[in-house]
């Protein structure tokens, strides 16, 4: 499936903390040391079977992002 | 300001599209060759002086963020 | 791709408006009469290439809905 | 209260999961099989005593809407 | 409608600014000077009638605030 | 650092509650009595050192806000 979605990074998982129903997991992006924190449902985190070392796509839309300037 | 948001990420202006009350805002994040899109208002725009080559850190918050495996 | 996302609903485009950098779009959803509409990037409108009648699955994040009760 | 939120779609609350401060709902849609999941709080759950079987529209803000293509 | 959205807002609408498809409308809060800008729909914006002088109630999920601390 | 976040209203932290992996803050706003319930996560709680009378600004992105009327 082809999405509207148009922040699709590529990184590896890097840590998973699971909560009651919620969980916070961290990708690292390719090419660069920044981390990105997602906190999805933990019935997500299980369906998708993520982990430490796996490879993952975090997705963000446009309308979600702001900026910042020194 | 230290901030809750947990996804600051920095980068650099490479392209900001404007229209009516709505702009789109292209950032590549340093070490790495990946652009996030932002859509934020025209009057943000404006107010942080928003330009190619601007120095720009890029936020988002965790429960905003979704993953994606192969 | 799979996704964490935990809303995908399908239906069909039954009316696209652009503007000038964003685009509303509304999608009828299979086995009913409801319809949802998407603010997304004129951008994105372009390249899944969305017009009337196009099948199409309409994706929201978990966080992002709300409640409500009579 | 009329709201400019676009979407607003009736169903019926099928299951609910409490966590320590989040809960997560789901709401099967009228009109059809499909079903929509709320990551809200433990605390709007009880103000609005959702329970399996309670009538429920499900809001969603377009901004936050995002489309799929085969 | 009973909401489970948590944060709601009274105040009066100072400005509309109507794009192509979306809106930006300022709302000063009641008992303050503090102003809140939501961006919607051009859509909603004509539904609801919204004009300088409106009385109109803020929402916002809880799940979409962020904080800050000096 | 300067955002494009339009909405960034100061106040006073009157609740915390710590979840798992979430929490809920709340905001009492500066000039006036209504509060601003955020859900964010615990770890940002602990980064913060949000307690009961932290000075908090409250940040909400324009287009999370949404709009109603009687």
């Amino acid at each position: 499936m082809r999405l509207s979605t148009r922040n699709q990074l590529t990184g590896t998982v890097v840590e998973v903390t699971l909560g009651s129903v919620m969980a916070t997991v961290k990708v690292r992006l390719d090419g660069g040391e920044q981390v990105v924190t997602a906190s999805i449902t933990k019935e997500a985190v299980a369906e998708l079977g993520l982990a430490e070392g796996t490879p993952a796509t975090v997705l963000v839309k446009s309308t979600e992002v702001m900026l910042g300037v020194e």
